[in-house]
This record gives structure tokens, sequence and C-alpha cells, in this order.
């Protein structure tokens, strides 16, 4: 069985063997004119290229997927950004998939890694078991979520937000500091922040008020329980909040109860995006290295892509923004 | 030259020739035994399947390309998400690609479409000229952007949008009312928000005043002249504003100069995501029916795909979100 080469295919276009691989590796600049020669030519011939084939079983498909709960969280939507921008420097293409209510999701881009239709996959979230994932080969780098031994994880110090929004909060003169958590049962480094917390209030002497609201309930589901919180007996002039939207939601519904803040009441928010603190100059919070954490994302993916060795764990710093009229 | 059929890969692995084309194709549940039989075999006698060939030239990639100038923005990850939602129930995934100081990308994902490594393309922004789109042959769908009358667009009803935020603040007794515009020079429908306010104030016998802050500018460089504006000698008591985070800056610099809000200054926004609603509910905007324009453009874009027929222009309803305080 003789095969038909691009040597072939490069005589029958008349041009050389180095433009038909460009054309069809897509490399460099591609004449309309070149890349319709080199097509008659490998369709005339019927060519299957060989480069085809090895893309099809192992080659690289310069797509990497990035999971999220939802790219509509200003958080998720700026580490989309800058781990896009850093990824086309590399000349890789992003696909974005939303797994919050979708964990087919989720499946799906797994299965896409599996087939090598994906060169690579970031999971900022996952529905799926330790078990599932420890099954999987591949290139698979985690944020914010330790999923398993095998796969490394980019996060921010949590442990070292949660000691800093604390302590700040005492500093203020808050005597009794709640924390809002998101899902305890969820294996993500935040909750490292709620351990700081408690820490901090144990070494101060000072008692602890946790309230759980997970990230997958529903906004109006969260505003709902704020304010349940406010018309309750529990009394409080400090809250560290688990991120910026629930310390912004729990600004306005003190306003609305006519709390006088920060006198009144002191919170501390999470994340530290560039959109809330452009929205809301007013909010302290704790500001995670977002650009920083997607760099480092896209560096350690690259890395096992190339079969380098990386680091289990790459824990970023964070720092308080503080406001003046707090200090 | 005799061909290596999907017949003698099923012969060497032992398995129907179903379970071949459903290994090669990705079809269905493949257990891993079914999955390393058939790739054995196809190794082994170096078969190149057809539909590799075919999918290389023309097949479908179920991949279809988002570009935005920022995910970063609500708007734009409102409206990623959903089409992501959407697209994922039509079995397609999504690529997700930033223009906003990136003109490549825009140029690379126009590219892959020619060389059909994506089925489509949906235009929420593009720096390239209208020439450059008229050459390309393909699936293409735009958002709030007039590209060519070959491009199908997907827009909300801006000058509806206009009239009914200027008739607003006329009626909540606005005497001088300013409009900031985004960039005149791109041809965006937006601009008609821009014609309607003209229109209105005109019938009103009101003057016009209105301020140019390209969406591109740095958000930094924004808030830079909307301070400008409010220590200059131009009096206003309402404002059209280009979106909803302009708004809220307005809001914001209007409270740090001691304007009473809203009786000193009335401030209408554009966009009415759901995240902006809900962390500043005092705002008055036009809402966009943001997931409405998603399943719009994905039903669009896939009648493209199957080579149905589609309208030139889909216009989508907005309504105005006033304040219970404003009226």
């Amino acid at each position: 069985m003789e095969r038909i080469t691009i040597k072939n295919v490069a005589e029958e276009a008349g041009v050389s063997v180095t433009s038909v691989s460009r054309v069809l590796n897509n490399r460099g600049y591609i004449s309309d004119e070149l890349r319709n020669k080199v097509m008659s030519a490998v369709k005339k011939l019927n060519y299957t290229p060989n480069e085809i084939a090895r893309s099809f079983f192992k080659n690289e498909t310069r797509s990497i997927a990035l999971i999220v709960p939802t790219i509509n969280n200003p958080f998720f939507s700026e580490l989309a950004f800058y781990i896009e921008r850093e990824l086309a420097n590399f000349n890789y293409h992003l696909f974005v998939g939303n797994s919050l209510n979708n964990s087919m999701n989720e499946k799906e881009y797994l299965q896409m890694l599996d087939e090598k239709r994906v060169d690579g996959i970031i999971v900022g979230s996952h529905n799926m078991g330790i078990d599932e994932y420890d099954k999987i080969q591949g290139n698979i780098v985690s944020i914010e979520r330790r999923i398993s031994e095998k796969i490394p994880m980019i996060e921010s110090d949590n442990y070292r937000g949660g000691k800093i929004a604390t302590e700040e909060l005492i500093k203020l003169g808050c005597k009794n500091i709640i924390c809002i958590s998101g899902n305890k049962n969820v294996d993500a480094p935040a909750n490292n922040r709620v351990a700081a917390y408690s820490d901090v209030l144990k070494d101060n002497n000072m008692e602890e008020f946790i309230i759980e609201i997970p990230f997958s309930e529903s906004e109006e589901e969260k505003l709902y329980r704020l304010n349940k919180l406010f018309h309750s007996n529990i009394n409080f002039d400090g809250v560290f909040a688990g991120d910026d939207l629930m310390a912004k939601y729990i600004m306005n519904i003190a306003n609305e109860n006519n709390f006088n803040l920060p006198s009144d009441l002191k919170i501390i928010g999470f994340d530290g995006t560039s959109l809330m603190q452009n929205l809301v100059p007013e909010l302290m919070t704790i500001v995670q290295p977002i650009e920083r954490m997607a760099k480092t994302t896209v560096e350690v993916l690259l890395k096992l892509i190339k079969g380098e060795k990386v680091k289990d764990v790459y824990t970023l710093p964070v720092k308080l923004k503080a406001i003046p009229t707090s200090k």
C-alpha cells in the first residue's frame, strides 16, 4: 500500500514541502493563493496528512478549557479575562464552561481532555468526586479547589486573608464579629479564611459566629438570608463577608436599616476585583492577586503540558485594602 | 492504491463497524476497553479515517467562538454566561476571546472559522474593517455591532431605550440633561440611544450636551473625566449614562461632591445586568433583555450553520427600571 506523502502534494501544488506543511498546520502567514493551491492538491490526491492523524490521536489542539461555577461573577470574569490574555500570549485558545447548575459541562470537558480534544483543563469549580478526578490522566490545574494530590493547585493565602481581616475588625473596635462562610462541605481553601477568623477570635477571647451561605445559592436567596440576619436578635458590629458582593449586599441592607456606616458596622469583603474596587470605593476588602493567580495557573499548566515538574500547591499573597475613613 | 477501510479496523479489533465509528466520532458511551481495542487496530493498520479528513476540510467542530471587548464587564460576562448555557444545550462548546487591546484575537478566530476549526463566530466587538469581514465566508452573527449586510445582527432597541430614559428624566423634572455616549466613530447601534436623546430634547426645546467617553478607555480615565465634569462650569441635574458602571461612577462622584441623590441629580444607566441590579438597587436603568439576546444569538447562529434563512436584524425590546423613591 503506497501512501501519498506531503512531497506528492507539494509537487502537485507546485510549492515547497515547507509551504504545504505551513498550510496544513496553520503556521505563519498564509496567502489565500497558497492555501487554495495546497488544498486543491490535497483534495485531488485524497491526501490525509499524518499531522491530522497524529493530531487526532495525541497531538496538541492549542485549546484549554476553563471550568468556573459561573463566568457571571466579578471574581471569575476577571480571572477568566487574565487567563485568556495569558493563554493568547502563548497561542492557546480558551473554552469557558459554567458548571453551576450544569455538571455535564465538567464531565464533557474531562472527556474532551481524555480524547485529546483539549490540551488541558483549568478547574475553578468542581461537582465531580475526587475519585473520578483520580482516574483522569491529563493536564489539569485547579484554582482554589483541592481536587487530588495529583492535581496542582493555585490558591491565594486564604488563612492570612482571614487573619488580616479579623484582626483589622478588632483593631477598628468591633466586639461582635460575624463571619459569612461559603459551603463548608466543599473542600475549598476558602475554608481557611474561616479557620483564621476562629483562631483570631479565640486568641482574643471573643466569641465566633459563623453563618454559612453557599456560593451556589441564588442572589435572591442570599439577600433574603442577609435580610433575616438583620431582623434577628443577633448583635454584631463587624462582618467578615464571604466575598465582595456579599459585603456590598450587607452594606446596602445596613443602610436600609439606618445603620451608620462605618461607625455602627464595619464590613470587610474578599476578592478585591478591579470592578468592585471601582464601583464601591468605600468597600474594605482582602485583595486576591487575581492577575498573578491567572498567570501562575497558565504557567503551571504549560509546564505540565511540556512534561516539566511542577509544585503541588502555589499559595499567593493577599493584602488588605483598608479605606481612609476607617483609619 | 488500496485504502484501509473502517471494515478492516473493525475486523482487526474484533468489534462491529458501528463501534469503531462511535469511538472515532466520540459518540455515546465508550468503555476504555473498546477504545483501546479500536485505537490499537487503528494504529496497527495505520488507518486515517475518512471522518478525520472530512472533519479537517468541512466537518463540524461543535465549537463556537465569542469575541467580546472584555469578559471582565458585567454586561459581557452575563451575555457570555447565557450564550454558553444555551450553546451547551445544543452540545456546542464556547471559546471566549477578549479583543480589547488584542486585535490579533479577532483575526485568529476569523482564521479558525475560515479553516473550519470553529463552526461559527459571535462578534460582540470588532476592530477589523468591514471590508475584511466582507471577504469572510462563514457563519457569523454579531451582537450590537453592524458589521456588514451579510452578517445578521442581534441588538436591543437602543433608540427606544434612549427615548424612554430621556423622557423619564424630563418627567422627573430635569432641566439640564447630559448624555454620556460611547465612541461615536464605531458603527454601533448604541449610537441610536444618543440619537433618541437628541430627538427628545429637541421636541422639548431643551439643549443637548453630549460627552463622549469611549468604552475602550480605562476605568481610571473614565473616572478622571467624570471628576473633571463635576468641577467644570457645566450645570446639570440629569444624566443619561452610557452604561450602568458609568452611572454608578457618577453616583459616587456626586455623593463625594455633596449632591443629594436623587433630588439634586437624576441618573439613568443602561444594561440592567442582574449583577448591577443586585449590587446597586437604587440605580435607575434601561434594562436590556440579555438572556433573550443570548438565546436569539444562538438560535440565529445555529440556523446559519444548518443553512436556514435568517433575518438581517433582530431588535429586542428594552424596559425602564425606575426606582420607587423617584416616582
